[in-house]
């Protein structure tokens, strides 16, 4: 793919929460510190002692106001860990994941999402439907930050996350690879009617402007959530959780 | 039902950003006055402007630091407006709503939710998804605030939402009128092998707890979604998305 030499940015960066910490040291994630609320004393906090200690990482007990210095997302819940990196994946690593599974490749496209609340439930979707990746274009994305690390409640150490340079290209040379590509659009066919069971890219735009013109004509497939309501869209992560679960539902054979 | 006195609360309240405060007009709304950045002039503005005129609402215009000061959200996009009101509904207002369209009820209960994101996109979801109305217990429950409004994306004007002082109360009150109550639940039955097609109740927990167990055990039925992945369980809003539209879909025979 074309990113091979720049996709790989590693960031040393804060995990927040007492869920988000725990799920870090249960992937096997290399934690260098973590930062607890002195005093702080109940059984998550012992868990994440006890994981500390047996994974050779440096505690350190601090003040709340030194949490809430320190935290970018302000709900530390009285823990902080400091991760050796979250590093993004190639593309290539998503197909081999899919290959090792013995799975028809899914991958989840999201085009010009800005908000890391979205791009973090878009990822931990993605790991709960069975997804081998998540892929976001280089410019105007969030990057993983802490509070898309929170919002994907630990997905980020199991689900591998692509930043290419420019979509559409992606886009065809997955093509090439044998992957169909369906984007969410109102104007598309009722999701039902699209046969989703094939190697998938699913690709998802922001709320306001929906997917891009020219990815959405280098699209095989526009595919639309029924709309019953009075206003115009659901929340794009809601949007890729209810097109992934009728992706999930196509492939049981539900 | 239990609430018939205490349940109409009022907020004067403000509306952040554009699309919300579009929206509040659009659907008939009370507008008693609308900040708008000074200097501001595009198409987006320019509709909101008109639309005061129309609707006689005060127009003033404020620099970004007085409408910083005044936002909740951070996110007011150069215009903020202020509402008479938005105020809870009743139970019975969702049954009237549904016997109007000629369907069988469609309620969304949430249990546990504190966060407003979550409520937003929920309420937001259950417009689309054509719901009748969401209900949130009284207490350990966010309000329907600024956020809830913003993250709602309008459908607040819409949906109606009851805040009732006893959710598993409700529950029995709704089973007499032939709802039948269906919760979210890891351990139910996968979703697809349920009849979710008549008078329905659908009771959503918080990530963390899931539904409380004194409502669980007055629920008629437990949906699983099915998870493929590593982490416990998708994101609160995700999951009210993904299972109301496993209503919407049987609904629709597909």
């Amino acid at each position: 793919m074309e990113d091979k030499n720049q996709d790989i940015e590693i960031n040393e960066f804060m995990i927040e929460g007492r869920n988000a910490v725990t799920e870090a040291f249960r992937s096997g994630k290399v934690i260098d510190k973590v930062y607890i609320l002195d005093g702080c004393q109940d059984g998550a906090i012992n868990t994440i002692k006890r994981e500390a200690k047996k994974r050779n990482a440096m505690v350190k007990y601090v003040t709340r106001q030194r949490l809430d210095q320190m935290s970018e997302t302000g709900k530390h819940q009285g823990v902080m860990a400091v991760a050796a990196a979250y590093s993004y994946a190639q593309v290539e690593d998503m197909l081999a994941l899919a290959k090792q599974k013995g799975e028809p490749p899914f991958l989840i496209l999201l085009d010009n999402i800005e908000d890391p609340h979205n791009l973090g439930a878009v990822i931990r979707t993605a790991n709960l439907a069975g997804a081998h990746g998540v892929i976001i274009p280089k410019n105007r994305a969030v990057g993983l930050t802490a509070t898309v690390a929170r919002t994907s409640a630990g997905a980020l150490n199991y689900t591998p996350v692509a930043k290419v340079t420019n979509l559409v290209r992606t886009i065809g040379e997955l093509k090439e690879k044998g992957l169909w590509f369906v984007c969410a659009d109102m104007d598309g066919t009722p999701m039902y009617d699209l046969d989703l069971k094939g190697p998938i890219g699913l690709v998802i735009g922001s709320e306001g402007e929906g997917v891009g013109r020219l990815v959405k004509e280098n699209c095989d497939l526009a595919a639309s959530i029924p709309m019953k309501g009075d206003i115009d869209s659901l929340n794009a992560s809601v949007a890729a959780g209810v097109l992934s679960y009728e992706i999930v539902r196509q492939r049981l054979g539900k």
